[in-house]
């Protein structure tokens, strides 16, 4: 790579003068040696390096992005918001990695982007108190924690120790159940792939405070399937089918309602539902969480729970700007209040 | 940012023998000496930079994916298939950009890119002969262009500047067309975004081809609905709900038979003439291009032709690796031949 030493040595010149034209102090230059140089800088193909100026800042112009997978349309719409915001507002370029929710793979990325230089980064994960985030924090990086708030915690007095903002999960699950309940179903169920997860574990928890305050049972009401290793997120749907399946053989009664944990799942339960002849939601009532842009396209179209994904990627990228320009923020948590979108795969 | 100067420093020791621990040449050193520059580095939360030792080897390991939306699941699953190869095979990260095919953006990505030190870009845009691509190429850039291959020039002899990896569009066109005729069909049409993109314009070709081999007339046989600006590839459905209505409106005979440019734009003119009774298949069947994971998902399932997406992404990531390394290889285009997947959206 062609560098600053090398288009002086070209043109004869020191350092230090061709620093000056980069930055150009050229007031007090004889225009010979201006041409000189920038002759020199044409014929080697020069292109001033601002990464390496960067590093000398300790400010590289770069985010990073760490998602289970970006094939999940939920995630690539995340992405989608982040990357325009910090570019168009920052000027910042996104570093993406998929980690299939494996702690080699977010350790692998932590480890590139410290080495990298690149010092702020938006992290989803299962949980944000892993070890391996705590290390990265300890050298330097500041994170906002994307969707891993447990509602509780906002409301204690605790030690914050990373900023983390979410749609209140607790919330969600309560308002998708919450409106199957109103809808007329006395027999619903909370559909969800295995594995302890904040977000999963707190929209299970409002889905069955919804049922304790309508009197109901909160027995037996969570239907769980497991992800194949490296499947991550991006088989959501499969796992979706295989569920439907197990609601179909394994209950004498068929449930009138689903509540999915995310749409994904939602759309592969209800795909497998109809093939097995089931109506959707004539039979069974179906709600999904995350209100993907695909919704309207399905058949039935997906009724849905909604963050205001826009607003959080927004308040993201401007926090993790703010920090690492070194502004003094205290880490926070924010809680975005989800919200319903009445389509076509429940029965009204 | 603290640098290797700021460790010697703190350990009373020079730079050099700071380089010599963290490059593991410990064995003439005394036992003090390195647990007090072990200490300096755990006290000052020194990372050693590789981007900077990587800045004067013209080295970054980085690549640039230049698409225009991720939100189309066509490129997340490109985009996904790209940053895992990269990652495992080479231990590169990737630095994504959405682009709306907008040229403005794609200048913008290039010169960070350059900027940055990262030399090595993969590529989805209307046109690669643009001028800000050859620009960057002359900057030193190297390149690997996806789906924009004419296959008349692949034909050809001229010369070839920038290597290009496609599905072979021209016969993606006339393999879907030929089974809507192989189904029966009589009146067949081709629904598209308006636009001279090269993979569009080659499968229209392929598509015309189709209909002169069986002696059909190809007039008024191609359908274009017009992008709104920055909707870019994230909004195909909403086009393909427009042309479905035009195809309703405008047409005396419904055709029996509809080719969509790509399976976001079949699922939403699926959606919507579903939606105005029109049956799907019995009436009309609808076949879609890229075959992406969501088509089993609708309801008819979407029958589509699909391109070796892994093996493709493989290949281009292989070939730019090599260009990094200052391999010394031609530019060169190749084509993957394209597959039909049968499912329920066209009539048997």
């Amino acid at each position: 790579m062609v560098d600053i030493r090398d288009v002086a040595k070209h043109a004869g010149v020191s350092v230090s003068t061709v620093s000056n034209v980069l930055n150009g102090r050229i007031d007090q230059m004889r225009k010979e040696t201006l041409k000189r140089i920038e002759e020199s800088i044409k014929v080697l193909k020069y292109h001033p390096n601002k990464l390496a100026q960067q590093l000398k800042t300790g400010h590289v112009k770069m985010l990073g992005i760490l998602v289970p997978s970006i094939m999940n349309p939920n995630f690539a719409a995340l992405v989608n918001n982040i990357e325009s915001i910090a570019k168009e507002k920052y000027g910042y370029q996104v570093l993406l990695a998929n980690t299939s929710r494996q702690d080699k793979q977010e350790k692998l990325f932590l480890n590139d982007l410290l080495s990298f230089g690149v010092k702020g980064v938006i992290v989803v994960s299962s949980s944000i108190e892993k070890k391996h985030f705590i290390n990265a924090i300890n050298k330097g990086m500041v994170m906002v924690n994307y969707d891993g708030l447990t509602s509780e915690e906002a409301h204690n007095n605790k030690k914050i120790l990373i900023d983390s903002i979410s749609m209140d999960n607790f919330q969600a699950g309560k308002l998708a159940a919450d409106f199957l309940l109103q809808q007329g179903c006395k027999n619903i169920v909370f559909a969800t792939i295995k594995g302890n997860i904040t977000s999963r574990n707190n929209k299970i928890l409002g889905f069955l405070d919804s049922l304790k305050n309508a009197g109901l049972s909160t027995k037996n009401r969570i239907i769980e399937g497991t992800a194949q290793f490296a499947y991550g997120d991006s088989e959501l749907a499969e796992i979706g089918k295989l569920l439907a399946n197990e609601i179909i053989k394994n209950n004498k009664t068929l449930p009138d309602g689903i509540v999915a944990i995310n749409d994904m799942l939602a759309i592969g339960i209800i795909s497998e539902l109809t093939r097995l002849g089931v109506k959707i939601p004539q039979d069974i009532s179906v709600i999904g969480i995350d209100n993907m842009f695909l919704d309207t396209l399905f058949s039935p179209s997906l009724t849905s729970i909604a963050s205001p994904l826009s607003d959080m990627a927004t308040l993201m990228v401007d926090r993790l700007i703010a920090m690492l320009n070194g502004d003094k923020i205290e880490p926070r948590e924010f809680l975005f209040k989800p919200y319903l979108v009445k389509r076509e795969s429940v029965r009204y």
